[in-house]
């Protein structure tokens, strides 16, 4: 499957981040993660893989090595291979991310 | 450089599609291609390459393989390594897309 309409996927969970997966190669990942208020990703490293997040709806507050930034709609933000980096969803509105991770971890390729 | 707003780095050109980089490191890239009426990236293939296609604004007609879609704000398309594929704008308005690629073919790492 090579196209896939990203609005259409987005669906929230109450418990937890919610990544949904859009497409799968061994070369890279594309998920759409999906974050209701105070959920978040913490921060974390991952040694041979980068990272791109793109903000498509909401404020996200990322942090990348030492640094943190408050980001709306249209802002993307590099976590290059060995850096830790993360994201929360500190406001009262719906927050959606594209990201894609190279090389992809969970390819059985 | 970490944080980038994408909207900020949209610049057309009129001889041809305008590929504005955006992330460049070893594992992927991540371009904003900006497509005048008219223009377009003729179909090619990269034998070890996935590259993902988002459009921003704007609606693009999308190759990969046999397949032909023309595609609007939202959508996300998948080239996996060794299908052929390309974009072209087939309509009287401006066309921005984001696009990654993995690995990066341009990377000196």
């Amino acid at each position: 499957m090579s196209f896939v309409n990203v609005r259409e996927r987005i669906e929230f969970r109450p418990e937890k981040l919610n990544k949904v997966s859009l497409f799968d190669v061994p070369e890279l990942f594309l998920d759409v993660y999906c974050l209701e208020p105070g959920q978040a990703q913490q921060p974390h490293v991952h040694a041979n893989n980068a990272k791109i997040y793109y903000v498509l709806d909401g404020e996200g507050t990322f942090v990348v090595g030492t640094e943190e930034r408050a980001l709306g709609p249209g802002n993307a933000v590099l976590a290059p291979a060995g850096e830790p980096h993360g994201v929360r969803n500190a406001t009262e509105q719906r927050l959606t991310l594209l990201v894609t991770m190279a090389p992809n971890p969970n390819s059985k390729g």
